[in-house]
Parts: structure tokens; sequence; C-alpha cells
């Protein structure tokens, strides 16, 4: 390709809304465009990334034995209604109407469709296993688009689903579909973690997700250094940090501690460590028969730590949701304004529960349910009733992990998640096969996304400097730029800009020539911007000694080489990458 | 490809709504299910089509020079207000609101979103010429949509927008498409002709249609069996088909013709030829700053011809549209009921347009505005005043061409347009660029498209037969099939079919092995409806010869090759398809 009859349009200033840096370089870099809020024109430079990510996915997803086809974009409301998600996907679901009237989705995923399908064309055992997959434009309607293409509203997603006589059979295909995505995003060149994850809204009983280690990443993510053990801190298992409670060495005394609503500021007032306090969450339950009636809990964690959500919300109670009390609701059962809130002479009976290490912990201070008070010196079985106790709390680094050493933690992007649904879609649809016995049986299930316009996001996220982005070679536009000083005036610039160009394309190698009449220094910040792994310079200087500059965009400084080296240097070095 | 690996899926039975043949075997063949009305999901061999066709065009774009990028589906409405079309564009449109209640339509072009893009990326001559493309799903929300891929509502199309600093400029860019368009639908294995056609809804001021023959196409097509010329019957001007009136020869006569509101039942009452008769067309055109005041016009057309709608509403007097005259407004006008009308003796004064041959007819029959009263004998001058003449009627098969000869029609299916828009939407849009002057000045714009998922209809109905589809070599599914007789049963048979496999795999031959465990006749019979080219059939039977069968789809029967000389012989077969 030769620049002049391709369209590069780089800009010197982001737009003030792009606040992440994968939306600023891709944006000044010309590879996208916006068309409204989270909807993007992908430009030239900017599709060849995507198609780059789409092949190397279809690659490994036809090897792993998937087959491709194609579910629409516009789908019909009656499917979403049989699953039971028109009720509960929330306004992400951009639902719309056609001329008659009928309801219809933007799909953000397709398991109804494909499980349609899998009704109307699966009749036999014979026919399994089967695993469908698609690359199409999905749709989320989220309420504040941002980030660019990392959390676009239209986006380009991979979706699989996998079908399965039995249990044993599914997990195999989902093992398979692990194995294939540990290759994909080796390929695509990226630093990347698969860690266990929480099924979320998709359903299912267990989900790997495939993180894009990055410190911008919205995710957290629990590892183990020294193990395989990685997880989502949404699902890390927290342990308890206090092996056996301690004596009940101390007296129980309601002490004051005025313009103390927080454990921070009590175990300053009171001269004690953090990690003596104990801190009160007050959630409730609604009734779904009696909406007057909710159900008030009270939480305990530990001072320093913090709940986490997800654990909370598949507590024993809580499966039809849970939300904060509100303040009228904790005046009820506490008889005291939020701050002071504990577990000891509450004016209503609140089921409580422990997190597993305060469980275990002795001597410690809460509030005394008196606005300005804190009990010191509380004592479990002594001062209250053991409580229920459970996992609570986020992972916090350091904690000792399940298989030896120390817990850390580190933000991912999440780009990819493989799921095990079971039976949940197929029942919703009622999509059986019939077995050797003749008798029909529920499809087992598995879904498996990648998000792939998200990836070059991720990437850029991951690697990136100030002159712009560092794409692994495997994903970048173009591998190689050629660069020629005066290519409108020296006839010798041209003609070995030219050859070399030709060389390395006989070699296979996507390499772009700049042929634009534009100032070396533009043209080397432009390509820069741009991310392009290896840059060759040509110049009448370097040609009078017979030398070319090669440069790896990774590189301070340029290899000086000799024109007749110059192809097989440029391999080398592109090999290396 | 094995076939136990993929998924083969064939129906008996077509869906009863299936009107056309292409829709009735892709449905067949498995290629593609129904996900909503005009909404399909491509199944695995549907899609390997669908993609086989893109990556022709996409290759032939490229050779052009054309740039690809991804515009989105959804789009603002803001862009189509200001292109005027969010108004003008009919139901056909799908506007949809976000979870904002903000406006966007799901696109069935991207003339505005392209027209936004070139004004924000094209600041100056010197990056002109510039046309970009791309494929994308389009959304077109038809009233009735039927006829499987033929007309969906959600459908691939490729398009492409050039820009260019004059229309000359502009004119090439448009006949490098033109050149494009030929070499695409050549390499896709068509038969076709290419059209000049009628602009219609896209605007601009020339455009020609790529019309794949087929007998069940919808559109006509004009063309000189003898020559170049070819025109979508909208479009192709009819000649005058009597060179010099002739003497006035008869009396006027008001004859009774009771019972015939039609010129075949007047011509039959009369012993006359139908081309002796002039029939009558009553059309309104309103006045949009008086709605209640219409103009009446009055076109005469020979008894055996048909209006041309197109060619009418491009007359003097029509540019805000016609409407066939209403019953009420007839007979304020002309005081008689439909069926007797004439241009002689109205009420109150009309225009009367004349065909031209009616133009030139003598002694001809009329409607005489008497109920069961004809005029016959009726000429121009003496009998009524000379009318404004113009070209009004469909061409007929043997309407004597402009270029010599006799033109012929044949039926087509557009499967690509290519427009001149000129300035349209780059001055709705005010998409300018900046001259050598310095001065801003107006883009020209062509716009090209192709209807990606259409192709793969059109080519079966042009070539089917009652076993299935005849794909032309370059869109099938597979390039070949090798049908083991007895794979599960006899080793010499699968070993040698697993080599041929190997060896034409080898050879970049797109092949399928069928290893399924099922009868003969099922296992031909679904390769025949799915229309695989080449079939190379492996038994015990004809090995103990060591023979093997090779057939092409279009052959009667199969030719007996030695084991040994079989891949040439398929090679061969396959470069002579």
């Amino acid at each position: 390709m030769h620049a002049s009859k391709y369209h590069i349009n780089t800009l010197k200033e982001a737009p003030a809304e792009a606040e992440v840096k994968s939306h600023q370089l891709m944006t000044r870099a010309g590879m996208i465009r916006k068309a409204a809020g989270g909807i993007y024109t992908y430009m030239p430079l900017g599709l060849r990334i995507l198609r780059k990510i789409e092949n190397i996915v279809r690659e490994e997803m036809d090897k792993a034995g998937a087959i491709e086809l194609l579910m629409p974009v516009v789908q019909p409301a009656e499917l979403w209604v049989e699953s039971g998600r028109w009720e509960q996907y929330g306004a992400e679901l951009l639902r719309i109407k056609d001329r008659h009237q009928r309801d219809f989705v933007l799909q953000p995923t397709s398991e109804e469709v494909i499980t349609d399908i899998a009704r109307n064309e699966i009749h036999s055992w014979r026919q399994l296993p089967l695993n469908f997959y698609h690359i199409q434009t999905k749709f989320r309607d989220e309420r504040r688009p941002r980030f660019g293409l990392m959390r676009g509203r239209e986006f380009t997603m991979k979706d699989a689903y996998s079908f399965d006589r039995d249990e044993a059979s599914a997990q195999s295909s989902y093992d398979a579909m692990y194995d294939a995505y540990m290759r994909i995003f080796t390929r695509l060149g990226l630093t990347f973690r698969a860690v266990a994850a929480d099924t979320g809204s998709i359903g299912g009983s267990r989900s790997h997700e495939f993180q894009v280690i990055a410190d911008t990443g919205e995710d957290l993510i629990v590892y183990n250094p020294d193990t395989q053990y990685a997880a989502n801190i949404e699902l890390a298992e927290a342990a308890c940090l206090i092996p056996q409670r301690g004596a009940a060495t101390d007296a129980l005394n309601k002490t004051s501690t005025p313009d103390a609503p927080k454990c921070e500021l009590v175990a300053q007032q009171l001269g004690k460590p953090l990690s003596d306090t104990v801190k009160s969450i007050v959630l409730a339950t609604d009734n779904p028969d009696d909406p007057a009636q909710a159900t008030i809990w009270l939480l305990l964690l530990r001072g320093d730590h913090d709940l986490n959500e997800v654990k909370t919300s598949k507590l024993e109670g809580f499966e039809n949701g849970y939300r904060f009390a509100t303040e009228a609701e904790i005046l009820d059962s506490f008889g005291c304004v939020p701050g002071y809130l504990g577990p000891i002479n509450t004016i209503k009976p609140v089921t409580i529960i422990a997190d597993r290490t305060v469980a275990n912990m002795s001597n410690f201070i809460c509030g005394a349910n008196t606005e300005g008070f804190h009990y010191t010196g509380v004592n479990w079985g002594r001062d209250l009733p053991e409580a229920k106790v459970a996992d609570l709390r986020n992972v916090v680094a350091g904690d000792p992990a399940n298989d030896g050493g120390q817990l850390a933690i580190q933000r991912g992007i999440e780009v990819g998640h493989v799921f095990f649904l079971g039976d949940k879609y197929s029942k919703a649809l009622n999509a059986t096969f019939l077995e050797t016995d003749g008798k029909p049986a529920l499809l087992q299930m598995g879904c498996y996304g990648i998000g792939i316009s998200r990836i070059a996001a991720a990437a850029i996220e991951q690697c990136h400097d100030e002159k712009g982005i560092i794409w692994p070679k495997s994903i970048a536009p173009f591998e190689l730029v050629i660069c020629p000083m005066g290519w409108h005036k020296s006839e010798t610039v041209r003609n070995t800009a030219e050859t070399l160009y030709q060389e390395l394309k006989a070699q296979g190698v996507e390499v772009m020539l700049d042929d634009r009449d534009v100032r070396p220094g533009i043209m080397f910040a432009d390509w820069e911007l741009i991310g392009v792994p290896l840059r060759i310079t040509i110049g009448d200087r370097g040609l009078k000694d017979g030398i070319v500059e090669i440069q790896a965009r990774r590189q301070e400084a340029a290899d000086k080489v000799a024109v007749a080296d110059a192809l097989q240097h440029a391999l080398n070095l592109l090999n290396s990458l």
C-alpha cells in the first residue's frame, strides 16, 4: 500500500470527551470516528486491526471444531419472551418496533436465536456435540457510553454456543473453548490471565474470564503469583485472617466516640488499629408477596475490609435480590442513625451475618446503636450470640492463598468470557434431542464470547507510550512502514524505497510505503502514533554511505543497516517481535 | 472438511411461504433459516457462499483503489434530518429510539454518514479522489418481506462512495466502478447485463444497474441484441412507431360502443386492430399551496401500449409527484365516467399529452366523453388541436432501436447499481474541500451498491434444475464433494477417499468428504440439492476395477476414471467449469 492512495488523517488533539488512552489514541491516529455516543465508524486503519483480530479468532475457532454461521442483528422479541430475558434484561437491551408494531431487539448476544436453531436442527444424539459461532455486530444501550471501543454501544463480538448430550461432554466442549481462548489471546500478542468468574446475567454454573492485564482495567483480578490460581475479585474466596479466636480479655465498654461515624475515625479517636473495628452494613430484602414487609439484615465486616456485592447476592435469603436499607428502616430496627450501628441491643431482631474474619475477632470495637457511642471490648458468645458466618468481603493483597503463599491483585480488561450454561436456555426453549433410548433429553449448553472491538482498545491500554500506540505485530494495521525522506525529490530514494517495498511484499510482509509529500517529523510522528511495529527510513544522506535505518517501534534508536542487508535485517527484526 | 464434523441438514419440503425457487432451495439445502419475516440466519453452508461473494467484491474494490472502512448499523437521525431523507424516506426506514429517547435509524444505505465523514476528513484537493466502501448489514423494513434473500429486511450490502473535485473526475470514478462491477459479476460466474437505469430515491443524474438475467426477475430489461444498448424499461426510450402521420381520410363519427370501457373491447366491437385505438389516462398533480386545487392531465397512449410511470414522473409540471385522478375529478372535467374518456369536448380544459406514437396516428378511435360511445376517424388538427408530445410508454419487444435493429426484452434481477450523485448530498451536508485557489468547493459524489446476499439468490434463480441448485464454481460453498460408498464398512474405500481428499486439499481445492453414515441415494440427493459443482464417487465395486466416478453437477452422466488419474481429471474438470 502506498500512503498517497490510502487515507491517513491523524489529529493533534484527542476529543475532550475521550477519557481513556485507547479512545484518545485511536481517535488521534484516525482509526475510529464517532457517529454518535458509543457508536463509531472504523476508519480504514481501524478496520484492518479489527479484521486481523477477527481472523485470528476465526482460525482458532475453526481449528477447535466450531462451525461458523451468521445470526441476524435484529431478532424477534418472541424468543426473548420465551427465555425470560425480555423481562429480565434491563434498559441495555434496545427494543424496537417494526412498521407493523411488532417487537424486536437489537441483539446483545444470541442465546435465544441459537437455541431456537438448535431445537429445530438437532434431532438426534448422533449430531452431537455441535458448536456454532458467529462474528457479528452487537448492540448494548449503555446509559453513559464512554471509553471509545472499550465500552461502546455498537460493537463486534464473537459468540459461540456449544450443544452436548450430557454434562461431562459439555465440560469437554467448555474445556476445548478454554484452550482455544488461551491460544487466541496468545496469538494476539497480549499479556492476559484466565480467571474464574461470576456468571452474572448470562447464567449458568461456572465461567472464566480472559483478562488483558492493564493498569487502567475496570476489573480487579486476584491471583497467586506462585500458582495457576486467578479469579475475578467478585468471585475470589477471602480467607479468615484470624486462625483462632483470641480470649475475651477486655470488658465490654460503651465509649463516647463523638463525630466518628466511620471506622477510620473511631480507630483514630480510640488510638486503636483499624483492624480492631467492625463495620455494620444494613441490608434489606423485599418480600415479593408483601412489599411493605422487608427483612432487615446486618452484615459485619472488619473495619479495613470491603463488602463484596456478588458474594452478598448469593447469600441464603437473597435469591430475589437485596438493597441497602433506608434510613427509616434503620431507625426502626436499630433506634439509631447510621454511623453508630452494631449487633448489640437492636430494637427489633435482625439477622446478623459475620464475615469469616469478624467471626474470629475478639475484644473488638463496634457501634453501640446510640449516636456518638461505640462498644469496645466486644466478644462473641459473651456480649452477643454467635452469628451466621459467611465470606462477605473482597480479597485484599497479601491475603493468604488457599493453595499456599499470598494473593496479589492486578487490574484487567475483560476481553473474553466462557460460560458453562447447562440447560438454562434449552429448558426455557424446550430444546431437546432424542437419546439412544429414543427419549427426548435437554441439550447441555455452553456459551463463549470474545469482544473483538474491545481487544483493539485493550491492546492499546496495555501497550502505548507518549508517542502513541505500540501494537503487537499480529494485529498491527501494517507490520512495517517505509519512510522515504524526499520521495518527491530524489530518484535514488524513490528507487531504493520502491525496490525494498516490492521485496518485502513478496515476502508476505504487510508493508506501507509513505509516499506523501510531508515533512519527516510529521511522517515519523504519524507512524509512531499509529503504532506500526517496524520502520525503515531511507534518505539521500544515508544512501551516500549505502545505509538505511531500521527501527522497531519499541526500540530507542535505529539500526543502521547496509542497503543490501536491509530486507533480511527487517525480516529478522519482524520475526523477533 | 469432513461432513460428520460439519452441519448438513437438508429438508424434503420447502416452507409453504417460499414462493421463489431460490428461497425454496436455500431453505431445503439448509443454507438459511428464518428468524422472522425477511430476517434470516445464514447457516454454515449459506455463510460460506456469502463470504465467497464478499471476498470477490472486496478484491475487485481494492484493485479499483477503493478503501474499505466500516460504518455503523445504527446511525443518528440528525444526519438524516440534515440530508432531508428523514422526511423523504418512507416506512422502509426503520426508525428507533435509544434509552434516552434519541432518534436513530437502522441504515438502509450510508450516504449521510459517509458525507459527514468526508466533510470532516477531506480538507484539500490534494486528498482527492477518494473512494470509501464498506460491506455491512443493512435494514429495509419491507411491508411484505417475501422471496427469501431476494428481498429481505436485514441483508448484506457493499456500498461505496466516491469523492471528487469536479464532474469530469467524478465521471472517471464512476467509470472505474462500472468497470470493477463488470469484473466482479464476471468473476462471480453470472450471466448479467449492465443497463442504464433511473436514479430513483437515491437521486443523482445518471445510473446503471447490473442485472442478473433470470426469467423470474422483477425487472424488465430492454436491449438491442446487435449492439451494447441496454436499459431498464423504466428508462428505455420508446420510439414513435409511425414515421409520418397519415392523411385524415375518415370522417369523425360518434359511434355506439356499449359495455366497452377498454380499448380491447372497443377494437373487438368495431372490428378494428387494437393499434387503431387510443387510451385515455387521467392524472392529477396537486398544488402544494392550495390542496383543493389539483391540475388535471389527460395522457394519450395507443391501445396496445402501457404507461411508463417513471417517464411520467419526469414530465414538466410533475415535479412534486402525481396521482391518478379520482372519479369525482374525472366527472368534473370530462362529464363522463372512466372507460369512455377522450380528448374531444371535455367540460373543463385539461392539458393533453400524447405519446410519440399517438401523435402520429390518424383516423384513430378514442372515447367520446359520453358513456357507451367512442369517436372513430379522429384526426389531429382537424378534430382536436395538436397536443404536447412526450415519450410516455414502455418499450415493447420489436420496437425499433435508436442504434438500428429491433429491441428485445428480458427479465433481470438487480444485484448492483452505480449512481452519479453530483453534489446532492455534499450540498445538503455542506461537505466542501479547499480548491487550489483556497476557496471551498462542494465534493462531487458517486455511490455504488452491490447486494451481497441478493447475489446468492439471483445465482440460484439463474441456474438450478429439478434436483437443486447449480452454483457457479466461484461462489459454491464447496468446489468438490467426495462421496464414499460404505465409508463405515470398507477400509479400501476409506483409504482411497481420504487420500484423494488430502491430495485435493493440497492443491487448494475446497473439498468436502461426506463421511456420514447415510445411504448413497440420500447422500447424492443432498449434494445435488446443495449444488456442489463436482462430485467424486468412490465405492468397492468401482475400486475392484481401479475406477472412481467423477461428475460435474451439470453433467448428465459420470466419467469413469482410473484411481491414479482421478486427481488430475478432477482438477481439469474444475478448471473447465
